[in-house]
């Protein structure tokens, strides 16, 4: 299933998306893809409920905003430095064990929303990248492989990034990560069940049609299945978490003019199966 | 007021403290304390209802464990080395700027509720901190005075912290600050009308009986105001947020002999007017 949220910024409605590209209204069926719909098996639920493709087309087609597909994550967790060549243009070593800072879930949001660059930044940046949706709790994982049985899918994620806040206020990057809206994500959740396998996708940006980024999942230097076994030996992720895995090579900050955001640029972001989005940047009123 | 919720975990029901120290039950008269009930007036809301003696002695008592005070925060933002003789003992220089980091929300719990060490911790640690719950949106904030008005109280909050995963695994800390029921609050929320000064209070710590910290909130780097200025700066504080305003000297990272927590120990916690807290030291199952 692709599961996409329409309406306005706090009033999303639950949708799946048909085999002609309609979003059907599911809020008579499933609640919120939020962590109570995961928790509570909702998208097996869900899944049963719209497998007859006529019963998907008798829902009510719904059109509007694109929100996040996922309601407000208990906590992004994200992964740095997790491609060579990322490493390598931001004059980091290869890292021994994947590197675990957070963002403020509150700056996930919708696929085509504007991003705003923050005030009194000169180094608003941009990183596509793999988000991975828990489904099930995971605590104390056997192993890597196991670990993977917990995704409840995959969706286009956009860390935006301030390089000043995050790298040159304290050692911590949190606060370059976690500026308003800095976490577009979506447009869909595409279900585990229909991406075989997470390390097999390209994903490419660019801004304003000039690509910048052009990479590939399987260069990873800790697969999805490692990470979510890793971060499961030191925290419990939940239901509705969101993990963002890391970005390829090609961000401003590694390029020999460090093209930073202005407002008005659009950044465009794909990930191969998980659809595209857009975001237009404006300067935070 | 001072706001507590008792009740099992995830059935917890808000109460006011009454003045013979008897949780009265205000399900009647207010939601939970999370994010929707701070945003929308509820802590003046439930002062005018409470405000008649008789109005509070009229509502049923309520006993049983002790949850958080308020629901799971939006996001957890810490401030690291806000206490000089803390920077020193760790080998820290004395930050510039706020060093801001983050917790996963889900690490809240009970002020007495047992805390897990982490399979494979050797170095779980303790921090006394006092916890700033947000009341209202704070975003680019004119100033550290004006700053103050978006604070809706204060609580005990203890950051547990496992060294080795905050130091030794990667440069990033949140690691080793989000383990399993690594934030115990409480027991009470006192809202910030009952806290003439935030940089008043003595903050202790002991283990085991022994006295291992003892601080005073008018020796942070950075005060109350100022931090939540800070923080406008860069990310948008929410209702129902909390911060953990960092800890004085005395962790065990700082001893010479390095007095990591074990299984069977005994933390107790206690800041002037915000109440006492005591957890029990288990390992994780």
């Amino acid at each position: 299933m692709r599961l996409l949220r329409i309406g306005e910024p706090g009033a999303e409605v639950p949708a799946v998306l048909d085999t002609t590209g309609t979003a059907r209204d599911v809020s008579g069926i499933a609640g919120d893809f939020g962590p109570a719909f995961f928790a509570g098996g909702g998208l097996a639920r869900l899944a049963a409920a719209v497998a007859a493709p006529s019963a998907l087309a008798a829902l009510p087609a719904v059109s509007g905003r694109t929100g996040a597909p996922i309601a407000r994550p208990g906590k992004v967790v994200c992964i740095g430095l997790n491609y060579s060549d990322h490493a390598a243009e931001t004059g980091a070593a290869i890292p021994e064990r994947p590197v675990v800072f957070m963002k403020d879930p509150a700056t996930v949001t919708g696929p085509y929303d504007e991003v705003f660059i923050p005030r009194g930044s000169a180094k608003t940046d941009w990183e596509v990248e793999l988000g991975v949706v828990i489904g099930e709790r995971g605590r104390y994982l056997e192993s890597p492989e196991d670990a993977l049985r917990v995704v409840a899918g995959y969706a286009v994620s956009h860390d935006v990034s301030e390089r000043a806040f995050q790298l040159e206020l304290s050692p911590q990057w949190d606060l370059g990560k976690s500026c308003e809206r800095f976490n577009p994500l979506g447009p869909w959740l595409v279900t585990a069940d229909e991406v075989p396998d997470p390390q097999r996708l390209g994903l490419r940006l660019d801004v304003n049609g000039r690509k910048r980024q052009d990479g590939f999942t399987g260069d990873m230097i800790f697969g999805v299945g490692y990470l979510i076994w890793y971060l499961s030996q030191y925290l419990v992720l939940e239901p509705g978490d969101l993990i963002n895995t890391g970005t390829p090579a090609g961000v401003a900050l590694g390029l020999p003019d460090h093209p930073y955001l202005r407002a008005g640029d659009r950044v465009r972001l794909e990930i191969d199966g998980l659809g595209q989005a857009e975001q237009r940047f404006v300067a935070a009123p």
